[in-house]
């Protein structure tokens, strides 16, 4: 193009350049690569390409942007406009021509048809670039002279018009195009699967006339909640989400007794496999019943979950995770079609699942490293997402490197002498006075904190019936930071004199948190769990801190439900995670849910974390020598050898004593266990 | 490679060059792009790239072979050569390396099992090259240093020895790898599809160990009768082969009844889809039970048939077959999963179909033009198979002109006063006596002809019911040599006073060919109708002539049954066929089947005629003018206009006669009929 062309700028992508006046929008932002969407191809008659104008000077891009720079709409996109009504400024590329110099703006979620929006997954804007184009075409007729049949017509439009030169077609559709372009009257809208890159194109539905909506899912197979997010794929928008149970719970609560039960029952794995798909054709009666649509309109599907999960979906036996050398079956990303996987949406939807990283690091803490994105900054960022299993990853645009801990089910209210799931009368917050050794706290039900007004009424109501996992969290950190706890996590006995609140419970003390019905105390052993499974969380960390070659970590990323609820300050306290900036420290939601949708709405994301998951660096903690090392080190509150600079800035910890006997019997012990 | 480096020539494929000593044979052969069979990967296991050497001095290729210009047995083939045995002169070309200059054989029919052949498809030979090949290989084992699953170090395997390098993965054996892995000691051989080559190779099939067989069934869907042959892909050998009537006979008797069936009836589509796929997976079953093989271990499939049947085959609606424009819903080659087609094999088997030519010429007449091969000559070939429509397939090398003629019935015995199709007691073959006027016949399941002794006891038994097809073109050939028939087609009723068997029947005569019980006598009609046929196929292959610019044909191919039981010699007195050196008609058998046998054997094929059909120019006879004229002038016995030199040489043919008033009258008519 000449110099003197008009200069356009698309936003937010920043893509720009020159082009010769008269030429339409949407050819400008194909040229550049900007994804616009259209189904019609150029007709003006799905208006999904519309943008709108910026107007002003841009100094910065030496660009004077006016809305007279496009071309007065024609005839039909005034059409469009008066049919289907553009909103206010929106213009269609596909019809507005470059006059001039231009901003254009590329809204990210033209909605066309009214479209409930129940619930946002999340804020997030995601750029589009879906698996699914969907492509309006008009196909020759017949003609006797070129007796081409009627399929290889429609290839041959989709060619010539949206150059797809070497279309697949499903099978089940051979049967179909003869009558579906017979009633589109040789106008038709073809669905086209492209992904992964390197594979051909796949044509896996077709409608007569424009279809001019479709649809996905994007998946989070939790062993404890299934999460699904319906989305338009030509919009983006979400339009329905739910939730449900995994229904495996009643095969065991948690991964291990799961995976025992396949290894006892012989139709185990596949009373498995069944009862999650069942629960995912649920959900997508739900989520299609709620958006307003049909299941045959959803025609892509992204699922995500750690290894346990995602082989039992796929119909895996997962009895080799269970134990050494935690042998993934598959751990590349897989494509497959929804139908082959038992579920029943359109006979061409496919299905994908994202990498997973190792034999306890899954395609969840892929999906979850792809939305919070380590590797694109250079902030070294650590991500958690703490289970039974902590998944830890940690890096940033140079070298990403990800571990699992055993931290137990201690942090999920298990391995508790009061320890319960956050229900309504679990104890959620903790404070302790220094001076009195009294507790308050507050309880999840009960807006007033156990020491105001309304509380008791409320706990007559909603019974205190136990102390769930931030709870547990906050007690520990309270007790230490009230001079309860020592750093080697014991309970002073010799405060018993100063406060009914330190009970003797044998050998040992236990601190009475709650006097009602039932009583619920914590007791050494109770912090022992919580010391063991924070110092396996902490030393999976040190580990990768280790690798990278750092003593400090720049973000903290806390995924999952647990990380949404427990106090950064307090997991701090207690040495869950490493000192940091605690204004850097935040939860970061479903992070792996979100990462599942944008690899639904943007197949660039798919390439992004499979290469990503390719250069992950996997650390088996097991074999690290370090391990024990650093697990000693992280029974300390907060830890023995570490500082925590940022923390001693907003909370006053107490002063470190002198090594005590106690902590050192229990490294030396470890040490002995391991020879 | 150096000038002074052994030379090797290869055959049959004549391909050769110069290679280093130390050479492995079949490595070399790989270079040349010799296809060499070999599952194990080269560890003188599976046995497999068994070659020989041809030995003398070669003055041609300046070559001297000689047996220990090959590295003497190694350790590892003299162990296969001991456990399994080598042919006498055979050789492990995986382990033999070049010393010296070699002409190397490389047997197309390799049997390394003990299998039983029943029966021979034909004697052609095929070169391999098949769809699916077996790769041999040793899996890492799972390291929790490197968390790669087993399917992906499987792939690297398969990418390291194979050079597989981006596989697609059956989604069926994503639950069955890992078990598959340890049940094989991580040696597992793998089943790749690549086909068509534009594609991503596919892992279709996993087995524990090596697997050193694999099974493919070519069929020939017919709408009378469908054949399949199974074959070794690793051998090329035909295991076994078996027929039967297709059940869709029920619904109709010829292709257009069954287009009618379906018109009337709303499940009359998804009845014959049924039918012909129920009947397809009998055919398995023999096929399988008589080779000794299990249904699973048939990897690949073809199939052939004409459109009608392709289209119920595939589950597609035939209508638009019926009637103009004749519109194909698929015309090109179809890939395809054979479970997508009901056809119950391995959940991994592939299905390939031919493509179809245009609406009347189906992938049986790809499939015999691929067989015989017009395209890989000079000559230029006529290639004919009659049905209820003829496929008519012209050209050379250089251009292949292809058409349908709408012959009807009448030369399957539908139409014909005493007409039958050939089974035993049908009329076959027919002389004349010029001067008596009496006739001989010989009579299926009759071994003398009528007029020899032991034919009248035979007759008790077997009673003379009709007349089939080839005796018809006999007859009605033999009454014009006899002078009875005029070179228009009528019966000469001036010679009834001469002989007996000269009748009157109404306005027209008849002749009396037998007069046992039924009386079977050639009706004025009948030789209407036969003259009708030959006319229509005459003008259907002029027409093509002239679009090839030709007067004369070089070589004619007949195929299918009709064309095995025709003698040429009175197809050729008739005018069925244009003249041509006798000696150069040859029936060609079921060249369709044989073409689909080849697609199996070797995937070029199959590119081969995708290729061709794509340059195959489709004449629509009821489009061209010239027909109407071409058909006239084929009304006459055996032509009004073309010369027959070839022919006269053989037989002496009545000499022409002025133009009769009936053939004209037939021509106005026709005429007229067009207005």
């Amino acid at each position: 193009m000449a110099d003197t062309d008009p200069l356009v700028l698309f936003m937010p992508s920043g893509k720009r350049g020159r082009f010769a006046v008269g030429t339409p929008v949407l050819e400008a932002a194909r040229q550049l690569g900007v994804y616009v969407e259209s189904v019609c191809g150029g007709r003006a008659t799905c208006g999904r390409c519309q943008i709108s104008v910026q107007e002003g000077q841009f100094a910065k891009h030496q660009i004077t942007s006016s809305l007279d720079h496009l071309s007065p709409p024609g005839a039909r996109e005034a059409r469009y406009d008066e049919v289907r009504g553009l909103p206010a400024g929106r213009r269609l590329s596909c019809s507005a021509t470059i006059l001039g110099d231009l901003v254009i703006d590329v809204p990210q979620d033209t909605v066309v048809n009214a479209q409930l929006v129940r619930k946002s997954a999340d804020d997030r804007i995601i750029q589009r670039n879906p698996a699914i184009r969907m492509c309006y075409v008009e196909v020759d007729e017949p003609d006797m002279e070129k007796p081409l049949g009627d399929l290889d017509r429609l290839k041959a439009s989709l060619a010539r018009d949206w150059h797809f030169d070497d279309l697949a077609v499903d099978t089940h559709l051979l049967s179909q195009v003869q009558s579906i372009l017979r009633k589109g009257g040789w106008k038709v809208t073809a669905a086209i699967h492209q992904d992964p890159s390197a594979d051909r194109a796949h044509l896996i539905a077709l409608y007569p006339g424009l279809k001019n909506e479709a649809y996905g899912i994007a998946c989070d197979i939790g062993s404890t909640t299934i999460a699904m997010h319906l989305s338009s794929l030509l919009s983006g928008r979400t339009i329905a989400s739910a939730g449900t149970p995994n229904p495996q719970i009643r095969f065991g609560e948690d991964l291990m007794s799961r995976v025992s039960y396949v290894m006892m029952n012989p139709d185990g794995r596949a009373a498995m496999t069944n009862a999650v798909r069942e629960a995912l054709n649920g959900l997508i009666d739900r989520v299609s019943a709620d958006g307003g649509i049909a299941r045959s309109d959803i025609l892509d599907s992204v699922f995500v979950g750690n290894p346990i999960m995602h082989h039992l979906f796929l119909g895996i036996d997962p009895t080799e995770l269970g134990g050494a050398p935690f042998a993934l079956a598959v751990s590349r990303a897989v494509q497959a079609r929804a139908s082959d996987l038992g579920l029943a949406m359109n006979d061409g939807t496919r299905s994908y699942l994202l990498p997973c990283i190792a034999g306890h690091v899954g395609a969840d803490a892929a999906a979850a490293t792809l939305a919070e994105g380590p590797h694109r900054q250079d902030d070294m960022m650590l991500l958690v997402d703490i289970g039974t299993n902590a998944e830890i990853v940690l890096g940033h645009s140079g070298r990403i490197v990800a571990a699992s801990s055993p931290t137990g089910p201690a942090f999920e209210g298990a391995e508790i002498s009061g320890g319960q799931r956050a229900a309504p009368g679990a104890i959620e917050r903790v404070r302790i006075d220094p001076v009195t050794l009294e507790p308050r706290f507050r309880v999840i039900g009960i807006e007033p904190w156990s020491d105001e007004p309304g509380f008791a009424e409320a706990a007559e109501t909603i019974k205190v019936t136990g102390i769930c996992g931030s709870g547990i969290i906050e007690v520990v950190a309270e007790l230490y930071l009230a001079g309860i706890l020592s750093e080697d996590g014991v309970i002073d006995g010799t405060l018993a004199g100063r406060s009914p609140r330190i009970v003797a419970n044998g050998r040992t003390f236990s601190y009475l948190l709650s006097d009602g019905e039932p009583r619920i105390t914590v007791t050494q052993n109770d912090i022992r769990a919580i010391q063991l499974a924070k110092a396996a969380l902490y030393a999976g960390v040190k580990l990768l801190m280790d690798r990278q070659g750092v003593a400090t970590v720049d973000r903290i990323g806390l995924a999952g439900a647990f990380g949404t609820f427990i106090d950064p300050t307090y997991a701090m306290v207690l040495g869950l995670i490493p000192d940091c900036d605690l204004g850097r420290v935040k939860a970061v939601g479903n992070a792996a849910g979100t990462g599942a949708r944008m690899c639904l709405l943007n197949r660039d994301h798919r390439r992004e974390i499979e290469a990503l998951v390719g250069r992950i660096e996997k650390i088996e903690t097991a074999l690290e020598p370090s391990f024990q090392q650093h697990f000693v080190d992280a029974m300390a509150l907060p830890n023995k050898v570490d500082a925590f600079p940022h923390l001693s800035k907003v909370v006053r910890l107490p002063e470190r004593k002198a090594e005590s006997g106690e902590g050192e019997a229990c490294g030396r012990r470890r040490r002995r266990s391991r020879d």
